[in-house]
């Protein structure tokens, strides 16, 4: 635990520089990066000392990166990541936990944690962060703001740190639908426009949700109702969302050990709470537990496009409580990443665009609301999320 | 009250010849066409013999006619109907109701009644009809046989009487889900084979059948849900069956007066008990009645395209309850009547492709379970309703 730890979502130290286009779809508006994409010249440290350590500093810049500046967008900076992304607190214990700015006693989320906080205090107005089982949607709905995990494949991860080469998306944070969608269209590819619909609740996700939740929500539900004349109430998870957690869960660990398990092992880095684990949990799995997640995930990612290939978009709580108090035990922690991957897993499994939007607050502290749709259909859910955003009286 | 009454499921009287081709892909089999389809020289009825009286014998037959003798299969001769199509029992007081061959104590159904009674009796293989409101799904529920309702305007009507012309569909039965799907080769447009899923179970629907229709039609959803890896469970209609029922039954009846209202009105023809009342109700409708239900048939169609646009098929009890028993009293059958349309209105008011299954018996009378896709996907519904039938241990 070095020098330099203190609350902000910015990463401390100097912050790299990047040139951007004088005019643009962009212009005016200012982004931070997720310290998992590399910026020429400046150390990628995913979270964790001992990665910079043992990693050059990067040569080049990750395209997602270069696309915002090129649209004019000003670079202020990485953010602060928990290590490697394995994890959905925020907690970072070697540069600083960041302060959440819409409820200070409890985490921000993560992992994007740095991004996300750096929005919702008003200190950027757009962050790429990445989301493998929940890291944008997560730190979105704990902080307040709108956050997108876009369709699978869409946005380029190139020359960004992976975890789970197959669930990882990279993703991106506002403060406004509006921002939200212009970052979008910049990010994403061509197409995918057009009405969706009809919306469908998704049972077993609403009644995972705290009840104060599930009420909290329900003007925004109405919003949503308004927005997509009706909506319908499914069952979608025949299996519970606890298998849901469990099949993502082996499958997850199964590629992040299949990815950085040979960096863990060689180097024997340093973790702070949680992480760690996470990885030994990996590394000891039971191969058939990672098969047993991959066969399931193919019939529930066929079935999902089945449901959602007309057009049709799931809405649920983002998470099914707001964010844990920052002295919460580490059971009361287990229990919620357990509760919560239950729900970020249909998107995470499926591939889907999810976003969800800063609809309520419970206890003083934001909980979000999910539009979840196709793949490919990242731009309709970001022009419906303004829709929503509008007819709940926020500032779009 | 004419001569001829009897309880065939054919015409009484002369039947009209037609030559078939030697060869074909459904040479070997045999078929006959509801009284409402053209063959030329002989007189189309339409269920009522002033409507025969009223109008010329047709000089040429109906194309969905001519395809099924030129795919090779016999033409056995024309089937009873209820009088102007109007009507779910089957009764026709003129030419004689078809006796329910799967349970003579109880009604056909209708109405395409003659043809489903022809294929219950082994007397036909295939036999088309056509459904507005219900008249394939169910006398094929109440007599035990297969039936679709294609998708709508998938089928030529050309030389057939309409109703409800935005309604109405072409249809037909056979006793083995081989042979339904065999005529659809021949019959539907190219395209709309591949898979389907996921498999939705209309919670409404089940909860209006009939409690031991339900539980009997148990095994039949257990072999959907194998042949279809699951089914989920969604509530489709927020505003209930009864709605439903409200809203197709304006849409249909302002359509079925714009129709045939001219010649009631001018010829005054005798009709047997129900078709009088229901185009009096027809006629004397509040306007805002009919716009109410076009106005809700619209949001709903958009609604059910999303949903199934996919690839997602609907799964329910074709009728709540098996055919009322010959007795019924006018009260018991207007209550079928409405409990039954508010489940047949789903696919009518939609225009989608349904497919009843006859996949059980209660109290000795049969009731089919229905499969339910997005328009187009008829053969692919009916490649998926071979299969259940298969699992289900049924000859195919």
């Amino acid at each position: 635990m070095a020098d330099g730890i203190d609350g902000s979502g910015f990463m401390p130290g100097e912050r790299a520089a990047l040139a951007h286009a004088a005019h643009g779809p962009l212009s005016g508006l200012t982004f931070a990066a997720k310290d998992l994409y590399d910026v020429a010249g400046s150390p990628t440290t995913y979270g964790n000392p001992d990665w910079a350590r043992t990693h050059p500093v990067p040569p080049s810049t990750a395209p997602a990166v270069l696309a915002l500046v090129e649209a004019g967008a000003r670079f202020l900076g990485k953010t602060k990541t928990v290590e490697l992304a394995y994890g959905l607190t925020g907690e970072n214990v070697w540069y600083g936990t960041p302060v959440n700015p819409a409820a200070p006693d409890r985490f921000p989320g993560g992992s994007s944690c740095g991004s996300a906080a750096v929005v919702a205090a008003g200190e950027a107005d757009i962050a790429l962060g990445s989301d493998t089982g929940g890291s944008v949607r997560i730190p979105a709905s704990y902080c307040g703001i709108y956050g997108i995990r876009p369709s699978w494949g869409s946005v380029p991860l190139t020359g960004a740190r992976g975890l789970a080469p197959s669930f990882d998306t990279a993703g991106w944070f506002a403060a406004r639908a509006s921002v939200l969608r212009r970052a979008g269209e910049v990010l994403l590819p061509r197409g995918g426009e057009g009405q969706l619909g009809p919306c469908l609740r998704v049972q077993e996700a609403w009644m995972n949700a705290h009840p104060s939740v599930a009420s909290a929500l329900s003007p925004a539900l109405d919003a949503v109702d308004a927005a997509m004349d009706g909506c319908l109430q499914i069952s979608l998870i025949p299996e519970t969302l606890a298998v849901l957690y469990e099949r993502f869960r082996s499958a997850q660990a199964e590629e992040a050990w299949a990815t950085l398990g040979d960096w863990v092992a060689s180097t024997g880095p340093a973790f702070g709470p949680g992480v760690g684990e996470r990885f030994t949990m990996a590394r000891d799995m039971e191969p058939g537990q990672g098969a047993a997640g991959r066969t399931f995930r193919q019939g529930f990612r066929q079935r999902l496009l089945g449901l959602l290939g007309g057009g049709a978009v799931l809405v649920y709580p983002t998470s099914p409580m707001p964010a844990p108090k920052l002295g919460a035990s580490p059971e009361e922690q287990l229990w919620t990443r357990e509760v919560t991957i239950g729900v970020t897993a249909i998107a995470g499994l499926a591939g889907l665009p999810e976003v969800s939007i800063p609809a309520a607050r419970v206890d003083g502290a934001p909980v979000g609301l999910s539009l979840v749709a196709a793949p490919g259909r990242d731009r309709a859910l970001l022009a419906l999320a303004e829709r929503v955003a509008e007819r709940l009286g926020l500032s779009v």
